[in-house]
């Protein structure tokens, strides 16, 4: 199992029972991608086609709480306690495993969110990161995090730029052991960057995103045309946050974010996660675009879209969409 | 001028005044691309990216009545006088200047066409198809329909392909002076094949086709991919039409289009001719399909869709689209 190999490469020794603490505990940013990954070259240990480049949203994300069990894991969810079975329990279960440091070693999950589930949010990108923080800080693995980044990636491929705050890059690496294909950390702040999150619809996803990236590649005769794409992209995104150059990096994301549903549309089957009130969405966008205000939109493989906009237009963007939930990430930073 | 150029050059001799008929005319079918013709390798002669494949929608199009006038253009659609200005009559006047045999020779052109106009019906393929063939019979040229698809390409790409009935290729052709890029009829009929028009909305096209390729061509990073794409859709056409196999029709014919709407929303600014109605209706027809309704799906360049169907499942398709009006293009021949 490819998997379990990565991971005992970046445990080596450190996976000793001693140094198992009573609890262990971290946050993880959610994070949104500005350019999006889209297509996997190893589904077992989650290898992109092409790198990614996203913003972690501050202090919205998971907070996970650990502790050693000796009889079978026990998981919860904002309080609520999460079925072993759910489908959520099942991939953490499954990633658990490749942790158990001795038989009949189990833990309990207690995990906070923060961000609307139904949102889109890449719940699973930092509830993964979460979990991964939290198992260095119980197991004390003392890694840094790039390893991090891998282990992370393991759970859910997004999760693994979910280990660091600010801009982040997922470089896409090459080799097949998946040791080269991490996030980082790009060293800029941008303060007065807004999101918003435009909630169109709360209903479950037609199809899962894994699956969806699986038709993709799989089927659509555009897709060849996509790494190229990304890579134009990687350099504008870079270019426009190391200049601070909002107009270059809505205009970059949300043509990114567009290609990629592109991209699905030309699939076959066709998968179209926009909604008729999405459409609607958009084209309000564009219209306010085409009246002067630089407002933008990403979307991922759900309904809603995350508007992207600087904080002097925030009123303006708020009386357009009033039901946007606002956030500036790095504000606080 | 390369347009002229290219009407000399097929013309001839065959341009004397002697031969000038008292009037000229003709009916030409308005057609639905299976294959989409979408970006022009050179925008004066109308030569395409790549080869397109239509089917004309038997007595379905525009009838066009020629006659001589010592004095100015006279233009007439449905009965009713259309001004020499507005858009329409400045692409006809500009094609007749095409074709005036002496200093002082004019057109009277009434035309008249039964397809709904707003439905996106290439009411102009079927426009420039029926006057070039209208002139061929004023003017008495005798062409063959190969030189006649050539002349009304010139008017407008797609008019090339309604110069003949029944289904129909466009080859995209590779030389510089347009003598090679022509439409011609495939030998096959299928009489059971229907085609619905769903008219989602009546207004006007918020980009001209003309521009929105342009754009396309310019700014997507997908469009690379998308010679490609048609090649393979071509073969699978053909190979459908030849064996009445309505699955691979309507499976290719609906990817077809979505990979041109794909190409439109990855192109900067985003291109979408769909309505929020549009979406809603293509969601209906994927349900029918899930429900087992062999009912497939086109798009041009606007919101409304033309169904794909067989005459078996006429009344289940008029059943879940009451508004749909039908067409069986081969029935009659």
């Amino acid at each position: 199992m490819k998997k379990q190999d990565l991971v005992n490469a970046i445990l080596g020794e450190r996976c000793s029972l001693a140094a198992c603490r009573d609890q262990g505990r971290a946050f993880a940013p959610t994070n949104i991608a500005l350019c999006k990954y889209w297509g996997k070259r190893d589904a077992e240990l989650n290898l992109p086609q092409t790198s990614s480049l996203s913003i972690s949203l501050g202090d919205k994300g998971a907070l996970c709480q650990l502790r050693p069990r000796a009889q079978s894991d026990s998981f919860s969810l904002n309080g609520q306690s999460m079925a072993l079975v759910s489908p959520f329990g099942q991939r953490l279960k499954a990633f658990l495993d490749l942790f158990r440091i001795k038989h009949d070693f189990y833990f309990q999950v207690d995990m906070q969110m923060n961000i609307p589930y139904a949102a889109g949010l890449a719940s699973s990108a930092c509830g993964f990161a979460s979990l991964v923080l939290a198992l260095n800080d119980l197991l004390a693995w003392g890694l840094e995090s790039r390893a991090l980044s891998i282990l992370a990636r393991l759970g859910s491929g997004s999760a693994c730029r979910s280990v660091v705050p600010g801009f982040v890059e997922w470089r896409a690496g090459s080799s097949a052991d998946g040791m080269d294909s991490y996030a980082e950390r790009l060293d800029e702040n941008w303060p007065t960057l807004c999101i918003g999150l435009l909630i169109v619809s709360e209903r479950e996803k037609p199809l899962a995103s894994r699956l969806a990236m699986e038709r993709t590649v799989a089927t659509s005769a555009l897709y060849s045309a996509w790494p190229e794409k990304v890579r134009a992209d990687l350099h504008c995104l870079k270019k426009a946050i190391k200049e601070q150059d909002f107009r270059l990096l809505g205009e970059t994301a949300e043509s990114n974010a567009l290609n990629m549903h592109a991209l699905m549309l030309s699939a076959w089957p066709p998968i179209s996660y926009a909604l008729p009130e999405t459409l609607t969405a958009m084209q309000s966008v564009w219209k306010l675009r085409e009246q002067g205000l630089l407002v933008y939109f990403t979307q991922d493989a759900g309904p809603n879209l995350k508007l992207l906009f600087q904080a002097q237009d925030r009123e303006q963007v708020s009386a357009a969409f009033p039901s946007a939930e606002i956030i500036q990430p790095q504000l606080i930073e």
